[in-house]
């Protein structure tokens, strides 16, 4: 059978499906943000895991190695907020191909350091090794929270309230612009060296010649594609509201995607309304120059790491005051079906197209 | 700088030399088998990672799938025992390319559910994801032990006794014969294709008449190349034998390279003995089939997983009575440097030329 007819998370479940936990500390396994584990005192260990690969994850031509190190973490430590936790200690192992030079692999190292010392986490260990083609970077985060406080995806309930951080969709289009700027320049260096061979001149030099990109008014899109930034403050200002957070997931695949795990595992379903969904206005203006609904963005579009949370509904004078947080619809029965409400007031069935490397699409 | 000029202990230790840990729970980071991070219990937990890279580590023309997936959790259980742990949870990540069905995915986590259940661990998440090349496998590994048990690399002491469970050199020697079985039938393929297209017959029905490798005799090399045991039994009987294990290290890389590791960490020296060192039949005759001096094999022959570790002078009766251990030299203060003592009196100092992927050896 091809993985793709399954996709990743189909995949996953296949596996995983009939795995019993046989170490009582073995709080809960495969099936959320983080595993969780018991230590013994009230609080519980978190850990969670991300592997980027090279020419899947990320693009090294527009990509800058201190960033790709940032991102890396920031996406593990998304992981550990995303339940409620607070990260701790990060291992980091990376596979790197003969083309990477010490200065390189500095440059990736001190994005994430940059990232750790944000957060107040530790570098603890790692393993580094040498990769036959592109450059791999495996992730293990480990954080902390008191039992009581961890937010899992399946404690939604009926009435909660659903509320998204941020804004969504801004990474998807800072790649759309990264790889249109990436064809475009594409072709120019084609060009320039058909003519410079044409001319006799020298090739090199015509392509140091070819302009740099314009990003003016775009800076926004890129940093949250570039230098996404794991929502602590969120975390924290939920905290300090004394807000009760029913279920948590972090929005790296789509919200549509996001929400689905949620009333999957809640055994609920939902209703969001598109006028609520949060959006820049950068992304709106960009969608529209691509020729893209923004709201499909917004839905579909991957690696916003903002996240989605329910709360009660007797929270929704609180949440609604904290800076940053909308609450863009509420969790429904079952049987009523995950609903978008669309701006004309026609309904949709939520589908998660998602960020699915291993889906056919 | 090329990383080669560095190697693999040099880029870590470049890498990771000015951090300091600012989590209080940090309790040990990078440099040992294992993190140590304190849980507020008498319990701590133990962190270890790995990623096996295809065409690095495994070669999948020999190595069936599900000792593949044994032997990835393997190396990472070996981490947790050799700080003198018990592991817990692991976490799996792969990266998968598009030749894989969902069958062999399935076969892999075989071996890795088979490795888990013989060590009572649970696997408790991880990432999947898709490759653009080959496959990639990395997996974290937790473990707990009380503080006054764990066993650094640091803590080896003047006149302690330096053991080494099972034999040596025998994973090597097994991959030796692999590598000579897969030259044998390419060389065989290329004959049969070219007699074949000579005599317009049919290319794969001649490639199948090729006789499968004869391993008579070999088996024993050959299991612990693919199928490697993380000396649990060791841990457990030097436990009930009341043993105080003052440092311990598995041996992944070679004798050498792993006892510099403690003398350096343990800022001592060394003295072992040539012909103390536990060889396995199989190996030997393999050697000499090969040409190759056996000791050298054991020295800087890689993936033995077997445990090196000092004891107190005192303990020798215990530990010499102890079935699969055998004492193979002593600790000396470091300005008598690391010696190792052949079989004819003459004396060598130990060098670490050990199973580094990343100098350019």
């Amino acid at each position: 059978m091809e993985i793709a007819e399954l996709g990743e998370f189909g995949l996953i479940k296949h596996l995983t499906k009939d795995i019993t936990p046989c170490n009582t500390s073995t709080h809960k396994g495969v099936g959320d943000d983080c595993a969780v584990i018991s230590t013994g005192t009230e609080d519980r260990m978190l850990v969670t895991t991300d592997l980027l690969m090279e020419g899947v994850h990320f693009d090294l031509t527009y990509m800058p190695l201190r960033h790709l190190g940032y991102k890396a973490v920031m996406v593990n430590l998304s992981d550990i907020y995303a339940m409620n936790g607070t990260p701790s200690q990060i291992t980091v192992s990376l596979a790197i191909s003969k083309r990477f030079k010490v200065e390189d692999i500095e440059e990736l190292y001190s994005g994430m350091r940059m990232a750790c010392e944000h957060h107040k986490v530790d570098i603890v260990g790692g393993d580094t090794t040498s990769s036959m083609t592109g450059l791999a970077i495996s992730i293990t985060a480990i954080g902390y929270a008191k039992e009581e406080d961890i937010a899992y995806r399946s404690g939604a309930k009926e009435t909660d309230l659903i509320c998204v951080s941020g804004n969504l969709g801004a990474a998807y289009m800072g790649l759309q612009i990264l790889e249109r700027e990436k064809s475009v320049y594409n072709q120019q260096v084609k060009e320039a060296t058909q003519q410079a061979q044409r001319n006799g001149s020298n090739v090199e030099e015509a392509i140091a010649q070819i302009p740099q990109p314009d990003f003016a008014g775009k800076e926004y899109l890129l940093e949250r594609q570039m230098k996404p930034e794991a929502r602590k403050d969120i975390v924290e200002k939920l905290h300090l509201a004394n807000v009760k957070i029913t279920s948590m997931i972090d929005i790296s695949d789509g919200l549509s995607s996001e929400l689905m795990h949620i009333c999957e595992q809640s055994q609920c379903g939902c209703r969001i309304y598109e006028e609520r969904i949060p959006l820049d206005y950068q992304t709106a203006v960009t969608a529209e120059e691509f020729n893209l609904n923004v709201s499909t963005c917004a839905l579909n579009g991957g690696e916003d790491y903002e996240l989605l949370f329910t709360v009660p509904l007797t929270a929704n004078e609180i949440v609604s005051a904290i800076e940053d947080v909308k609450v863009i619809g509420y969790i429904t029965k079952p049987e009523l079906g995950k609903a978008l409400i669309c701006r004309d007031g026609s309904e949709f069935e939520l589908k998660a197209q998602g960020w699915n490397h291993m889906t056919t699409e």
